[in-house]
């Protein structure tokens, strides 16, 4: 049976003010935490049921933090899943990354995307769509909120981010920023480069007016019925698939 | 004041069990409410604060159903959202649409999509692309679910759905069936047509067995990364982007 004490303290780690203050977060269910126990994070705890430690033996073996054996109520009662019969994990947040763009490279830029879900599920299409570098305004929703790291199925573990001032770092990247807006060329209609900043905008009001300046090309996904928007995470994918989609055939071939 | 049993009325219709007994079903906020009342609902009751009767004046005037004056406090008591101080409608809800998938149209088929953001996502998504007809198998999310109004933004107004059996009904239609699955042909790499029903899968287990074979043309995202699978909601939204591109440009015609 876990203590009070333990239960009391993943608790307290639902909270931003205490993560930041003990630098460290959590992440549950199996996809997860296999994927932060694979990935190079050091490992506070692992809270584990024995169905868990049943299916990856090893993992539960060689994890150097505290291994605790818990049942599904009690991975409950500390986490934020409704249910959860497999394991949560405390690790330590990694020191902050330091890196730009280069030449050639395609990464991600995001002006104050609020809505954890939306944060998460744009790091999933990233790391789908083989765009490693995301660089997140301040205002950005925290990537270590629980619901940002479920939404993200894992993908946190394999992408670089930083939160930076976008207008001081946007101006230094070598490369064009593309800026995703509602009155920007169709792009459909471009043939993108696999190089360049994709700037996406806050979910309510879009690009802020002091970033517009930056951006050198506007860009839209073409509109064909009558709803006003799309979901920024939504709007991602698309944009991230139309600067791949040159890679490998420059024109569709195969009739269908 | 609101009565106390108007808010115990209208709370009762956050359970799918009741919505479906009493015929009703309630949005919230500005965005869903104003969309409710241009639309073609049949409006029971319309609760609104001052501040929306200040924006709407004629929505509020000429709604037929019954209109209350109440406070932002009043409407976060009965509805889901945790700050509104705009409006809440309760509308009954429409017969049972009847269509069929016309030779030269695109609409979507969902197979058991359980999680109601992705539904209101996916209905948006069909909106901004131009897809008026959803078929939802039996066990998709409730359309009437708050969490699957909301999400759509409006849009639910504005495309046709119906539940039915997809082994039944797929089969019916005289166009081709696109199935979304990992090992499909890429769709970066098809010149595809804008006629079909695009059968979107379960978040789990993607398409069930059985309606595999009545899919015609298996189809996929390529992947550039590293992610296992993305998010049901932002596949459905890169393969209609992919069906609607060809519309206007049959190759990318602009360098940037």
């Amino acid at each position: 049976m876990v203590s009070k004490n333990t239960v009391k303290f993943i608790k307290s780690l639902h909270r931003k003010k205490i993560r930041k203050q003990e630098q460290l977060f959590f992440v549950e269910g199996a996809k997860n935490v296999t994927e932060l126990l694979l990935a190079n994070f050091a490992v506070h705890q692992l809270l584990h049921t024995d169905k868990f430690r049943q299916q990856h033996p090893m993992l539960v073996e060689q994890c150097k933090g505290e291994t605790l054996l818990v049942t599904p109520e009690e991975l409950q009662q500390m986490g934020t899943f409704k249910t959860n019969d497999t394991a949560l994990v405390v690790a330590r947040m990694p020191d902050p990354d330091e890196f730009v763009v280069a030449r050639g490279e395609l990464a991600l830029a995001l002006d104050d995307i609020r809505d954890p879900g939306n944060l998460g599920t744009i790091i999933r299409v990233a790391d789908w769509y083989g765009i490693e570098k995301i660089i997140l305004s301040p205002q950005t929703a925290e990537i270590f909120n629980p619901k940002v790291l479920h939404a993200s199925m894992g993908s946190f573990c394999r992408i670089r981010w930083k939160y930076a001032d976008l207008l001081q770092v946007l101006p230094q990247s070598g490369v064009p920023i593309y800026g995703a807006c509602l009155e920007g060329q169709n792009v459909h209609g471009l043939a993108l480069k696999e190089e360049g900043v994709i700037l996406m905008g806050n979910e309510s009001r879009g690009i802020s007016d002091e970033l517009m300046p930056l951006v050198h090309h506007k860009i839209s996904i073409p509109k064909f019925g009558t709803a006003e928007s799309l979901n920024v995470a939504i709007a991602t994918a698309v944009i991230c698939d139309n600067f791949r989609r040159n890679k490998q055939f420059s024109n569709p071939t195969v009739p269908i």
